[in-house]
């Protein structure tokens, strides 16, 4: 096989000495410092020849991958009409983040942000019975969502690449099979890619479902925050760490004592007027559920994530009170609230976190303005009506798993693999014939990767001061030639080049009249082929120098072994 | 290389008997029987499995043809920002046909009809030197527009796949070479794709510019009708096709003559009533030009194009007159305008047919109620300020090349190459640095073709009774192995597949339980892949029927014999 060999002579390829003004990660730099992609307008992007070699040789590995586990290619279209998307309750659920236009007949279409409608449609209508299960199909497709803040070039763009595949079965077993087939072809895939990831559990988030997993690619850039067990190698997002009730005997407290406690409008200040830690205070945050006054009790030292909160109370929904919920409520004694109760008894429903125990004692508000309580015990003085995980997960918070203090570290979310249940089969009546001649609900999977993303993160995770370092797989070519010096060195380079090429090594080869050999080693570097083979001085001597892009290790050798050993490899 | 092998036992496929009811072409009622695409909505199509691969294949032998001739691959984003298109006046200029959002800011968008703009701005960033050219770049990606009547399936949808290629050079000869290189890689791409078609030359449209032809391919569903000369080969566009205006002396005829015509409102009854061919006489068409009153003079036989008409007066408005025109105008007799004047003289400009050539006479209005006059001879009683070839094209017109009758024919365009010289670098001022130093505006040329509808032309051109059969390079396999029988025609199939898809043959098997042999080979027709072989009761004796599918020749041989041909190929 004769690969492509690029000669740059040839080649719209403008590289800048600059980083755009606007870019505040390494891969946004990067690529477009290196000529891979070009800014069309606000999270759109244009992929120049050396990007487009990237992303078509990453969506390669994904098709392959893909295929291996069986999966069914197919394309939908991106512009859609909204019907679907209104049986679903998405096109109202989505918001702002959808693209919404209107045909020239006024029927209302969206840009689809993800295809589970179409794809419930489609298998609706291709499938009636449980023998036409289990079915994965893909597609890697164009997919639009008006992100608020578009940023960090193509790793949180408006219009993007990604795969998204779906499966089909009859029974939550096959569904469970299907999951990890997907969950070992994303391992191979990413793996493959030379990507450094973790797999994560993961919250379902607006989706609704039962099993997800995340797939984290650790980094600054990254916008996602997730936790790791140095103990035990436990990883999940943060979203997803849980912590146990732990419930131990309310015996042998002391009584509730009334504290005067004047100046103390603050956790701190109270902590200290009283000489406690932090943590045995009990803050008592008030919100209102669906317009109900409720309480959420968490540990002084903690901060309630009020997303998190409303993640696991929706549908319904959460609101922070404000002074006018206070008016002609006795019975809430602002900053002085305690889940015991006053006079009036208990003056809302109780939410808490698990930390908030039975058994456990603390000091609270006594529902008396400037008092108030110690000893107020979990179990014995108040009951929580539900334990909610809704603290902001810290460093050192405990491993769900082995209990050693956990990490944080920041990442990027690279695939995702969600166990969907039968959401969108029922919305769909998405029905089979089963075995017994019955009709069976279908149960689905929903799986995404970010292809363009990937991009932008092998970037992210494959760079150094000089400019990208590539995997080789991912590279725009495997040897990138330089002709440093005058007409005798771009001939041997062109010739060389010629050579690996026919050998079925891909070669960019810079044969640049006018251009200095300083510019093009500073530019090969910065487009980041893993090998650089320079012919230079040495070429009359019939020798060139080769470098690894990575190590920097370089190496003056023949030209016939250099050709040798990069045909080998 | 191990080819892919496809069990339909474990394939997304529903074939269907019967015709999709609002399916009025071949390729539409095919492919949707077959399940290659379903439709999501209007123009808007979802490309199953099979579907999926023809469309893959067909995208790489023009990616392939592309890359010889030194094209660079890019992918441009489909949503675009309005501005560059209101630079160039198409925003406007698209009217309905363009697709038009607004994102969450209110800012304004379009889905791209077609992308000369973005690849004007990319190339005047990537290119500031004459020795950055040439450059043709281009890709091939999904395009938008709102078709009045989106009809046919995917022979004209609202989303559809196009390869769009530019080329970009310093000078018109430079252009010329550009256009003759994709001029051959279309003839290429088409040749490989086994598509009858026809080079024709084009007028511009609304692209404006200067050389330009269609790839036709030749087809009953086809929207475009063009001109082929049976004699030379000549092949036109009917709006490319012109006359050439012969002039002759304008002695030896009478002098003009009136004559009293009551009752002849049409050109029938003037012929009829003075006993000459209608193409003897003179039609007058009056239309407005920007609001003058002009009148267009063609035989009496021939129509007048109004579209051909205001193509080639454009951007001049034409109009066609109404009663009010007439007031106030006695020069103007309604129903008897002649272009030799009345007693006023000559009372508009006169646009003509290069057949009322100089020389040539005519019974034409005699500009008075009720009258015609004979013997009105052009270049003597009346001049022509323009000719212009706006008559409807008719079979018998002659050859513009050879002067032979033509014939006319239905077509499906599917590839366009273009010179469009600088209006876009104009717009855009786009300059390179020149040889001596100063900017030079650079030339284009714009290429495309409808990858997706080159999928139905296929479909269209390769098809019978039965159903589809494509050709080898683009069909979704090789073979298409039928297990006719029961658990040992199964077996041996498989078992026959395998051999071949090691052998690097890509194989349908048809292995699904429960199916008669009967549909299997219903579907095997409707499929069209073009070899199929049959491993039915000959099994037992270690024979297979192999199947051509476009000329139905069968032949019973040895599984080995088979397989040995089969690999060969």
């Amino acid at each position: 096989m004769a690969a492509r060999v690029q000669r740059l002579s040839r080649s719209m390829l403008k590289t800048l000495r600059d980083d755009p003004a606007d870019a505040e990660t390494l891969s946004h730099k990067l690529l477009v410092r290196a000529g891979y992609v070009r800014r069309t307008a606000a999270g759109i992007w244009t992929w120049l020849p050396l990007g487009k070699q990237v992303l078509e040789n990453v969506t390669r590995v994904v098709r392959e991958e893909m295929d291996a586990i069986g999966g069914q290619e197919v394309l939908l279209p991106a512009l859609l009409p909204k019907e679907p998307y209104e049986v679903s309750g998405r096109y109202e659920e989505y918001g702002d983040l959808l693209f919404r236009l209107k045909d020239r007949k006024g029927g209302d279409y969206l840009l689809g942000p993800t295809h589970e409608e179409i794809f419930t449609q489609v298998v609706k209508d291709q499938c009636t019975s449980y023998k036409d299960l289990p079915v994965t199909i893909y597609q890697i497709q164009t997919k639009y969502r008006d992100e608020a803040r578009p940023r960090s070039g193509i790793l949180r763009g408006r219009e993007f690449t990604m795969k998204d595949s779906y499966s089909f079965d009859v029974s939550d077993e096959a569904l469970a099979e299907s999951y990890a087939a997907h969950r070992v072809a994303y391992q191979r895939i990413f793996d493959r890619l030379g990507l450094d990831y973790r797999i994560v559990s993961a919250v379902s988030g607006a989706m609704g479902g039962s099993a997800s997993e995340e797939f984290l690619a650790p980094a600054a850039a990254g916008e996602d925050t997730f936790v790791q067990c140095p103990q035990c190698g436990y990883a999940a997002n943060t979203e997803a760490v849980s912590v146990t009730v732990r419930p131990a005997s309310t015996e042998g407290h002391g009584p509730v004592e009334k504290l005067d406690t004047p100046d103390t409008p603050t956790i701190e200040t109270l902590a200290a007027h009283l000489g406690v830690p932090a943590s045995a205070t009990l803050k008592n945050l008030l919100v209102k559920v669906d317009g109900e006054i409720t309480a959420v009790g968490v540990p002084g030292d903690r901060e309630v994530d009020l997303g998190k909160l409303a993640e696991h109370l929706a549908p319904a929904e959460v609101e922070v009170v404000t002074a006018e919920d206070f008016e002609g409520r006795d019975d809430l004694v602002r900053g002085y609230i305690g889940p015991q109760g006053g006079m009036a008894g208990k003056a809302f429903r109780y939410l808490a976190d698990p930390r908030v125990a039975p058994g456990t004692a603390w000091v609270t508000g006594a529902n008396e303005e400037g008092k108030h309580a110690r000893n107020v015990v979990c179990g014995r003085d108040f009951e929580v009506d539900q334990y909610l995980d809704v603290v902001v997960v810290e460093p050192g918070d405990p491993c769900p798993n082995c209990g050693a203090g956990i990490e944080l570290d920041r990442a990027i979310e690279i695939g995702h693999i969600f166990q969907l249940g039968r959401k969108y089969a029922d919305a769909f009546e998405l029905d089979v014939l089963g075995q017994n001649g019955k009709p069976v609900r279908v149960t689905m999977g929903s799986y995404g990767i970010g292809v363009s993303r990937a991009v932008a993160v092998l970037a992210e995770q494959n760079a150094d001061e000089q400019g990208l370092c590539w995997p080789r797989e991912i590279a725009p070519a495997d040897v990138h030639v330089v002709a440093a010096g005058k007409a005798q060195q771009t001939e041997a380079a062109l010739e060389i080049a010629e050579r690996l090429g026919a050998a079925g090594v891909r070669v960019l080869v810079d044969d640049r009249a006018g251009v200095s050999p300083g510019v093009k080693f500073t530019d090969a570097e910065l487009i980041g082929v893993p090998t650089i083979l320079i012919a230079g001085r040495g070429i009359k001597d019939g020798l060139v120098e080769l470098k690894d892009r990575r190590t920097g290790e370089r190496e003056e050798l023949p030209v016939d072994e250099a050709v040798a050993r990069l045909t080998r490899d």
